[in-house]
C-alpha cells in the first residue's frame, strides 16, 4: 500500500464512486480501497454481453478505467479531480464466468501525471482467470470546481 | 470504401450487433455500414455517465471498440468471428452533449490482423466536437462455431 | 496547418532536434516543418535491422515519437518543454524499403496534454508503402530551466 | 519461470538477438534469458540521448520490445518466428543514469497472439529507478522460412 496524501482519501473514492451513474447501471460496486489499490466487481449479466455472450470490452474497460482513476485519486490530495487521459487494454481470454473482479494500482503517482495498472479477472466456480491488462494515464486537477473527484 | 469480401457483409455486420445485448442496454444503434466503415450512435443519457457527469470512458470505448470490430468484420471472409486483441483510447474532452457518433474504420486489413481506427465525437446544438480517438488491433478467428460474427 | 503560438516555432524545433544525438545516430533528419505538422526520414541501413532484416520497430518508433514531438512543440509557447507520456505503435508491415518517412500531426493541443497522430511509411522504388501508425500523449513543461525545447 | 515449448530456446533466441544489428549498434547485450524471461541491458552513451540529455525513448522502447518479443519467443515452439504487432509504453521518469536494464516477460502465450510486459529502469549509483513501462502484443509466425527467430 502507498502512502495517501490526505486520510480522507476513502471517502472521497467513495463519494465519487457513487457519483458515477454507470457504475450502478452496469452493477459495479466497490469491492476494495486501499491507498493506491482499488477492486470493483461487476456481477455477470446477459445485458452487458457482446456478440459471443462473453463480458463486452466496454464493461471490462469501465471498471479497470474506475479502478485505475480510484487507485490514482486516492493518492491524491484533497479538493482534487481526476481524468482519464488515455489507457490501452489488452483481452487476453474470454470474459466468461460469473464475476469480474477489476484490480486497479498505481504504478507511478506524479505531481500531474499518475500511471496506473489494472488487471480484470473473471471468478468461475471459485477459479479466477486473468482476462484483461490495462495501462493508463490519469491526470490530477486542481482549482477546478467542476472537476472534484 | 474499401473492398467487402462477400456481398454478405451488412448483413453479417447487422446480426452480429444485435446479439450484443449491451449495445442495446446503453441505448447505441448502428448508424451507417459500409465495407471497412462503421458509425454507431449513443444517446446521451444520465444513467451512463461518470462522476462529473459526462459520458462515461466505458461507454464510449464500448461505442469505439464495436465500431472498429464491425468496420473490421465487414471485410472479412463469410462465417468469420472477430475478436478484439487490443485498443488504446485517448480522451480529448469531455463527453457532454446529446448524442455520441463514433466512427471506425480499417487501417489496414491482414489475413490474421485487422488495425482499426476510431473517432468519437459528441454532438451538441448541432456542432461535433471530438472527445476520444481509438487505435486498436482486431483479430480474424475461422472455424469456430462458437466465434462467427 | 495549426496556428503557431510564437512565429519562431520552427527555429525551437529545428534547435531541439539538432541536441537529439540519437537522431544523427540512426541518420534521421527533419525534412518537413509546419505548425503541428513534422516529417523525419529516415534512410535504411543495414545498422538499423532487426532480425529479418527490415528496419527495427525501435527505429521506427524513435522516429514517430520525435515527429510527434515536434508536431506538438511546434504549437507551444516560448520556452515551453516537452516530454513525451506514452506512446502506442501498431506495426502494420515489414518496414523494408529505401526511406522511411515519418509524419506526426497534432490531434488536439491543450494547455498541459497535446495528442498526436504520426504514421511511418517506406519509400521504395518510388512507392510508399504505409507500415506503422502511432497516437501518443505529449506533456507541455513549463519554467524549467532543464527542460526546454 | 514459464514452461518452454522447446530446450532449444535459448540459442533460438540468442541467435536472434545476434541478427539484430540495431542491438549492436546502440550497445544492447543480452543479460538473462529464461523461459517467457528476458534481460537486455543498455549502457548510456551521449549518442543515444534525446534533447535534454536522457535515453531517448526510441532506444528505450527498442530495448523493451526487444525484451517482450524475445520472452515470447522463449516460448514458441522451434522454428517459429515473432512478429511485434503492437506496443504501448508509458515514459515514468528521465532514463538517465550509467544503464537501462529492459526486463520483459509474457502474461499470457497463446497459439497466434502473446501478450507480454516489460519495464525499463535506469541504474545510477547502484540504485535502479523505473522509467518505463510496456505492453505489448506478439504474433508467432510459422511455416515461413524468411521470418524464423
Amino acid at each position: 500500500m502507498a502512502e495517501p496524501t490526505t486520510p480522507r482519501f476513502e471517502q472521497a473514492v467513495r463519494d465519487s464512486f457513487a457519483a458515477q451513474q454507470l457504475m450502478a447501471t452496469i452493477g459495479a460496486r466497490l469491492a476494495r480501497v486501499a491507498a493506491g489499490e482499488i477492486d470493483i466487481r461487476v456481477l455477470f449479466r446477459p445485458e452487458l454481453t457482446q456478440q459471443h455472450g462473453f463480458l463486452h470490452a466496454g464493461v471490462v474497460t469501465a471498471a479497470l478505467d474506475s479502478a485505475c482513476g480510484y487507485a490514482a485519486l486516492s493518492l491524491m490530495p484533497e479538493g482534487a479531480g481526476v481524468l482519464t487521459v488515455e489507457f490501452k487494454t489488452n483481452l487476453l481470454a474470454p470474459a466468461r464466468g460469473e464475476e469480474l473482479i477489476a484490480r486497479g494500482r498505481v504504478v507511478r503517482a506524479g505531481r500531474t501525471i499518475t500511471v496506473c495498472q489494472a488487471e480484470g479477472s473473471m471468478l468461475a466456480d471459485g477459479a479466477e482467470t486473468l482476462v484483461a491488462t490495462m495501462l493508463g494515464t490519469i491526470m490530477t486537477v486542481r482549482d477546478r470546481p467542476d472537476i472534484v473527484g
